[in-house]
């Protein structure tokens, strides 16, 4: 049935293909899916998913990077062969012409059409071109192989991609071109990652993403920076601390360029306890209500650390910031060095206001708690703009500009936005959110795990996590029920290393670190299973929301609904 | 069996009392209360709950102004018949020896003993005034008459209190002396507050405390001074612009001290649109979980005006401040000119980072919708603070203090702040929590009411409200569910007149006024109810939590759970 009906919604592109390609891919794709009928049915559902209207949104953040994307790296060579046996099925049914790679390369516009090749396959997507979730992107490989493309992008790793792709089959590059093809080593984008470590839970290796296990967090106020968790949107840029250059640009005094050196030399180092947290951090509990658009992060995509490097203002008043600066501009833009293949750098922004306040402790940070930024974290130079959505803390910085406009990236414009939960990949209309900033509070259970035996014999349970809140805002009180929410006691807070002093309170609205805390309750008689659930309160008395399905945005970010886990006790065999 | 009880609890005071009064008051209050078993079981209900071991937090709150008092004026004549009798019936079972004023007036110390005269009788409460709720202040009223101070502090005017009373009594006034007392009328220190319009919903009257119709809120975008919420904590004092002083001090230049012209003419004016709120709006919906002490308001004690003065942080500059202070002070005191029986005067403080913050656009306004302030708004001058809670929006200003503390007053140490709601009147710290500044995000179903029926035949239903957060976060969404929260809608946002262009986006961080929304929706043709529930966003994403309870306070303050209302559907009779 599900077959039947995905051929009969094909016949709608057929005749449009016909025309053009003199042959039926409607029917061959048809066949080709007689064949792939047999895969699972979770990879029909997405695919009917992508089908739908609002595929072209899904993918549009999927090939971003910042979709649940498969493995790529790690399962690609099961995946290559796979996927030539996938190929090679498809293109059984039907007899294709043969093109050299020059009749190919011959097809680089709208205008003379839009053919690739794909493992040995040619491909008119000449039609697809205005479909493409990933925008104008895709004339970059008209005329050549998608497969580096591919390698950078991840994300079209996937069964679905592939069958609309043969949809568009047109022929067959030679056998000699073919060849030729194969010879030129595919290059990894992501050779030059660095290492990583193995504690880490991966959730897209390229680009990578990671989070520590849970029960690390809590053990210190600082997180190690390799616990610290990993969310890179492209592959991490080699840079040579020698020749590295940041342009600062916008500001009367024309550009300004800094060695490192100057960087580190001509201005005041500023040192700022930080917490950052990734916009998806506890995606994974959105995803149990409904399906979103995202890497599946857990609670752990949030991390605290020390960060040392040059005020953003300083370094904006030297370049010539000034009132009259401020009349015109509204925000600070900020550039990677991390690129995609078209040369289009990771970008983000930020309110002016919060780039040159006193109180904003921007930093351009070249130390992570006391050394060198990691490759991981952006060496040699990244912003950390405390209180502020992890996005926005661009790694590997390459440029500053001070303008009247947002960041015209994917990442300010049309991702990294809050939704109401009724608003789907139909209806939304990404211009009328706000691009996320200050997170809102946010506070997380980090043992007991879920799931995890508690023994009776104990008598006691000690339940431990973090709470932060964005903008500066002072975590005052975490609330820890065992009961699911119908009685309520305070934990302990800290906001320094075991042991010890605490560090002293932060001035208001500055409280960029978030606080551990922790409670220690008797067990209580009749339960057999707790339900432990924490919430916290920051200083202007926000308070986090009761249950996911409300806050449940298609991105799924902002999921900072009271955090749950469930426990059971095992009774002490030797009493019964 | 209630009764009994109570009888038994008291002979707990009644060695201690006997001892030294050699009647058994103990007794008499157990007589005095066996009539007054009559009474509602409300009312044995508070005095329980009054004679717990919460009972003195309790007070200082009500005592404060703050609590549920009786409409003390209101109901004043009636009262005082049925305290004549009540006073007559505890008396009735014992002769007490008769007292001249002089004798009840060398009783003036703990030393000397402290009595003091109600109604003709004579009560030493030497051992109530290390019990007083209120403190110290009790012995402003020694070896005189209770009756003007309970005129200053309706809260009194209850029966417990009455009962409490009679536990102290060691005579009667003689009749000579009874006589001349009531010769000298009491005045009554709300003598001169303003008039008001009789539109408002009364909360309190002495202080005055009152709310418009929540109908009224959302058809303006500014609220009519008439009809803006009303929140006295003491009596209107009446201030003559041409005498009116305001000091300000703590600044190395000393104590400046400017008339109301100077203040006019020395500093730019500024005008703000920004929102208050009171801290206890909505807090009727936590009485519904569990009675809290407070003033019962509805969702009115929120109003939006257009307020003009002097900037705070010119005033402070002017004065002398300068980065050298910032060093010492953290904190800008306010001292309003109403004031109690003791003379001391409403105050409160806020952080100094906010007071001279050039966007934290704080005001010593003298205008409220283009016109003078109104008396019960603080004429001449009040603090306007946007974003920040009511009570530190200072009124009748008199002092402003910048200083290394906050202000020492009840409000700001002892009362708006929130706690846990697993915090009790036994348990609570007050020193635990932070006062009250910045406000969480907030929103409120104005129309329809709760219980209002709609026609099935007008097909659609308009749900209109207001929403707003503190800090300056300016609302991005209302979403607005028709099913309790299960689908939601996205509402129209308004931030402006009617028939007016939008006002232009405020700057990040400086929307200090609420947002009008409005959804129209069409009736769901099954449903024959609709539970109506709303909740805003704010632009750090912070969300309103989905249930009271969870959100519930000893003090009922910052109730901002999802607003909900219940409206049925009237089938239309002539299509069945």
């Amino acid at each position: 049935m599900l077959l039947l009906r995905r051929c009969h919604s094909l016949t709608r592109f057929g005749p449009l293909n016909t025309q053009r390609l003199q042959v039926a891919p409607a029917v061959a794709s048809c066949a080709g899916r007689l064949w792939s009928s047999s895969s699972s049915s979770e990879d029909q559902r997405s695919y009917q998913r992508a089908h739908g209207p609002s595929w072209r949104h899904g993918l549009a953040g999927l090939l971003a990077g910042t979709g649940a994307v498969l493995a790529y790296g790690l399962h690609h060579h099961k995946a290559e062969q796979e996927d030539t046996i996938r190929v090679q099925a498809l293109e059984k049914t039907s007899a294709f012409p043969i093109f050299s790679q020059e009749e190919v390369t011959s097809h680089r516009s709208l205008e003379d059409g839009v053919w690739v090749t794909y493992k040995g396959g040619v491909y008119d997507i000449t039609e697809f071109v205005a479909m493409h979730p990933g925008g104008d992107k895709i004339l970059l490989a008209a005329g050549g192989a998608l497969e580096p493309f591919w390698a950078l992008y991840a994300v079209h790793n996937q069964e679905h991609v592939l069958e609309m792709l043969s949809e568009y089959k047109v022929g067959e590059l030679s056998a000699e071109d073919l060849k030729k093809q194969k010879t030129i080593q595919t290059s990894d984008p992501y050779s030059s990652d660095p290492e990583r470590h193995p504690v880490l839970h991966i959730n897209n290796l390229k680009p990578f993403n990671a989070e520590p296990p849970p029960e690390i967090l809590s053990d210190s106020f600082i997180t190690p920076s390799a616990f610290f968790f990993k969310r890179n949107h492209l592959p991490v840029p080699p840079v040579d601390p020698a020749s590295y250059q940041l342009m600062v640009e916008g500001l009367p005094g024309g550009v300004l360029t800094l060695s490192l050196e100057e960087l580190k030399t001509r201005f005041p180092k500023h040192t700022v306890t930080a917490t950052l947290q990734c916009a998806g951090n506890r995606r994974s509990e959105m995803n149990k209500v409904k399906q979103v658009k995202g890497l599946n992060w857990g609670i752990a995509a949030i991390s605290n650390a020390t960060w040392s490097g040059a005020r953003l203002r300083d370094v904006l008043l030297a370049a010539g910031y000034g009132p009259d600066v401020a009349q015109r501009a509204l925000h600070v833009q900020f550039e990677g060095l991390d690129k995609d293949v078209t040369g289009t750098t990771y970008g983000a922004s930020i309110p002016l206001n919060k780039a040159v306040s006193e109180e904003g402790d921007v930093l351009l940070a070249y130390e992570m708690n006391g050394a060198d930024l990691p490759a991981d974290h952006g060496y040699p130079v990244r912003v950390v703009v405390p209180g502020t959505v992890g996005a926005r803390n661009v790694k590997w910085l390459g440029k500053i500009i001070v303008s009247a406009d947002e960041s015209s990236s994917h990442w300010q414009q049309n991702d990294y936005k809050g939704f109401s939960p009724g608003t789907d990949w139909d209806t939304v209309d990404f211009k009328s959110a706000p691009a996320i900033q200050e997170l809102p509070i946010q506070s997380a259970i980090t043992t007991p795990a879920d799931g995890a035996v508690v023994d009776r014999s104990l008598e006691d349970v000690t339940v431990k996590g973090y709470a932060w809140s964005g903008g500066g805002r002072e975590v005052v009180r975490v609330d820890v029920s065992l009961d699911g929410g119908k009685t309520w006691q305070v934990a302990q807070l800290k906001s320094s290393e075991k042991g010890q002093a605490p560090e002293p309170s932060p001035p208001p609205g500055r409280a960029w670190a978030w606080k551990l805390w922790e409670v220690t309750a008797p067990l209580p008689p009749e339960a057999q299973e707790l339900e432990i659930v924490c919430k916290a309160v920051d200083n202007s008395y926000n308070m986090q929301p009761d249950t996911v399905a409300p806050i449940w945005n298609l991105r799924g970010v902002l999921s900072n609904a009271w955090h749950r886990v469930t426990v059971k006790i095992r009774e002490d065999e030797s009493e019964e």
